[in-house]
């Protein structure tokens, strides 16, 4: 096993009680999108960001300015899950490898604990099998929006997605961060919920969905009723945002060899 | 060698002389459909799981509640397997990496000897190679139903499952935590015995097997009789669980990467 | 390196000077015929096994009784390899990864060392290139038959083999538990010798060559003189080992990942 | 985690204050021709290498004389960077593989503030996407050359980078040395600047890219005006240095085995 | 990073101020001709080999006799390098895995100047790339022979180089043992040289060059006074050699896995 990772923040973060939102990316870059548009639209600060040798050596540069791909932000937004008045927000532009997954959960979870947190919510995107589209919510009548599906660590926390209308995910696999955080957090105790948007393009496509994006925005300004996420200019911001996604992707700059188990002269030059 | 697994169970449970019935997964999703079968028919209670580094990130999640992809329930049907009173499930929707079994299996033969528990049933599926279809059993006069085979670890479990009218194996290699498990009680002198059926499709086509599991199930009876497993709409029950399956398998909601060995690259976003 | 495995084998056994035949499989699954071969004649009793988390987790089964894949067999026939009147068979149905090749060769030679074991004899097979064939034994005129080829640790065993009409291999690779024994016991000074079959199918086509192990085990006769391995039935019984062990392979019975480095999803059910 | 590499330079060097110059490759040898330019011109000494059982085992060679892949040299030429008025070069031609990065870019950074090394400087290159060509600087319209990109780890880096005419990279993924070395200078507060020349061939072709190595070295003879970087036979010389590379490449000179995954008898001669 | 090799030698070999010649095998056998060329000729002794579990598990048979991989071999010729009278030679059949390449250097090299040996003499070959033959040594006008290239970890050991007329490598990347071990050397101030010459045939195609051992052989004579290693039969000695080792090659005796990284199933039998 990897040497555990430590979470570290400012000592003068006032983030007790805060609502950790948590955004890895999966399909369609949605919850990057999110990440993005709440950093800009709620004013978060970049506060610290979490380093491990086996997580991919990337930086994402933001205007000349390098930052580590897993980050923290916070704020002070009011919000009404639980307790919390306040925000911190993890985003990241990188895929957490599978032997990671469960120790950089179990950091965080610890992170959040000493820290008095107040509750999670994770943001996630999923698409369907090719072959048997919709079939995932079949026998689910009381469906509103299929496009949007919910997963709650608590009954207190099933209750309240299903408040903001969004449908229980009936049977599924979750892996990655989302999965394994949410495990944890009922295997705690701890109040979590996951948002799922269901991105439109296939998963194999790899472009950003900002509509999916924006549907989960829309659910996000249920919970933080204090900052008013517009919704009018929603789509705009978020294709924006899309667009500055795809640019970054569009930037081929890897120092990194392309193929770890390729040949010795593989790893010379080209 | 990975650290070991450990097993805890919430200290009320009252398990001692238990009888344990292990559905790790394999061709025909047969296992996993006979303990859906057996949680629901049985009203068993989930009680924990196990978490290691090592294995697959992901969670299972049934009516927007996260669980641990391996887990443990627990209730008080009457059987007729030596002196247990009682059933401890473990059902799981992922297979145990190779490196994982051996450490596993040991841990849970620890903790079934710590806690006291009363004899193993392992359920579990097979296939035939293709190109020498039936030739498994050739020379078996005696057998009356080919579609199971029994594996008992030591001479009285042989002997019961000859009773149920379950075929022994005679020549076979079984790998994963079936293998092992049963190789470990023989050691140990452990009553242990695993009951596999032919599942029909395929081990490629990975479909589910309803008919395969039911066959299963009406050998379960035997052990089981205080519980009084209806026979009649067993295929039904069946069908309906390895639709839910289906369903579980059609969600694409992954956050883990999809090839760890992958390039720098296809770590990032898509 | 992966921790050592020991070899541990009942306190009561009498296996002080016994001779130790080992049979690991490689091409043809000839070892594997002679091993099934001398533990019915020989009606030798199966008395420990290797366990490793490393090793592939498997059983071989046989009248659905699960043994561990590497296997040590005893018995008392009597035979003239130095002071020996007893044997003792390793039994194998895996290959030892290349990692745990030189661990375990050591643990077993000093765990001969320890009891006190008299000599070693490892059955083997070979084929030949497809391009050259025969060019292997070019050149040498005193070879009554082409089809057997010897390894003398020492210069007691190459002239034993010679008296025992096989051909030394003059120039050659050998690898996996037969090189590294034999290296090892060269090293060390222990009376041991590898005789190999030349297996008559290619080596890619898997197949069980019951011949190419009657023809080991008329060399063997020489070896165990007292138990008068019967000539007669030779082929007969190779022959009817030899469908044993097609059987075995027919059953696709594996609960264990078929791809440890495939993706996430693979490892979910199919 | 492998264990850190360790850093030392021979005690008597003069480096405090120096600027350190990173070039480790990526596309079109552009950090290579680069640090090969530096070398020749500004009569830089080799001081020392970094030894890593984990890096890939090669040595270059230069007339006659075998080096470590990756090397540290020093010289004084006045720069104008902070209060730098010496040089470190680090050239390298190998890859440093993604594990290895952060203990490496950390080890580095360690060496650097006990020497106490003046500022840092990254040479780099990068690639458009085929399909999406000029993408990633739409909407940058005060850039006057598209060719080269900066990112500054300070924001007094980032001022001097628009000095000096290179526009700052807007959004992007920075993989490898640069990336890790980038986002650990950010962390510390250490003043370091990467710039990064668009290669013009595509990233797979291989080719070395005279022309954009000599765009860098433009803009080093700002940061180094000591030394009077003469611009007009810079062509010409980063085109006698790229063939050079060729030379070196076109060597196929390797005791290693080409494929550590491969068979084992691929590791047997050829 | 694996457990450090040792090099143990029998305590009564004369070695002190020894010439070390080291013969690992990359292309065309060359250096394997040599090796045994050199062993026949010399009449050298084996003294014994290099151990380790990450090596590949394989033992060379020379008439019916196992040796390890990695061998020294020892005698007493008279060579006039440095103050040498007596020779060490390194003779492989197998070629060193990347990780353990630094690590077996460092042993070599440890166990060197504990045993004071006198200086070090690496065999080896090369191949140039298909598309861009002989640009290697363009500009080389005072090359006479384009066959053979010298590596010197001294300017002593460069100028004996040309003193030979072997031409110095000007450009190139070297790996494996021969490019580590020439580093290491010139790292140390050690006395070492290393002599590639040009295999004809293409690196890929694996077949013995004969021709080239005896180019490389015919240099060796320089160094050799002593023994008068005769150049008249040199080439059918070569060929003799290159026939036994092809003879090697032909014997497809493996018992290891071939894919060690295949599936379970793989690992059973065939």
């Amino acid at each position: 096993m990897a040497p555990l990772p430590v979470v570290r923040i400012k000592p003068d973060s006032d983030i007790e009680g805060a609502l950790v939102v948590s955004c890895f990316p999966t399909v369609g870059y949605v919850s990057s999108i999110v990440a993005h548009y709440l950093v800009e639209r709620l004013e978060l600060n970049f506060v610290c960001g979490i380093r491990h040798a086996d997580l991919p050596p990337v930086s994402l540069v933001q205007d000349g300015s390098p930052m580590p791909p897993i980050r923290f932000y916070t704020g002070e937004p009011l919000c009404n899950v639980g307790k919390c008045d306040k925000i911190v927000l993890i985003a990241s532009e990188i895929k957490v490898p599978s032997k990671l997954v469960l120790p950089i959960a179990e950091a965080l979870l610890e992170w959040s604990k000493e820290n008095n947190l107040g509750g999670g919510l994770i943001i996630d995107a999923f698409t369907k099998s090719g072959d048997q589209p919709h079939q995932i919510l079949e026998g689910d009548d009381d469906v509103k929006t299929d496009t949007l599906l919910g997963i709650g660590a608590t009954e207190e926390m099933r209750k309240q997605l299903k408040e903001m209308d969004v449908p229980l995910l009936k049977h599924g696999i979750i892996s990655g961060m989302t999965g394994v955080l949410m495990g944890e957090c009922r295997r705690r105790g701890l109040d979590a919920m996951a948002i799922l948007a269901e991105a439109n393009g296939p998963a194999a496509s790899g472009f950003p969905d900002a509509r999916a994006a924006a549907r989960l925005i829309e659910k996000l300004d249920i919970l933080l009723p204090a900052v008013h996420l517009e919704t009018e200019p929603l789509i705009t911001e978020a294709e924006r945002i899309e667009d500055q996604i795809r640019e970054m992707m569009s930037a081929n700059i890897q120092g990194g060899d392309e193929s770890e188990s390729g040949t010795d002269s593989s790893m010379l030059y080209g």
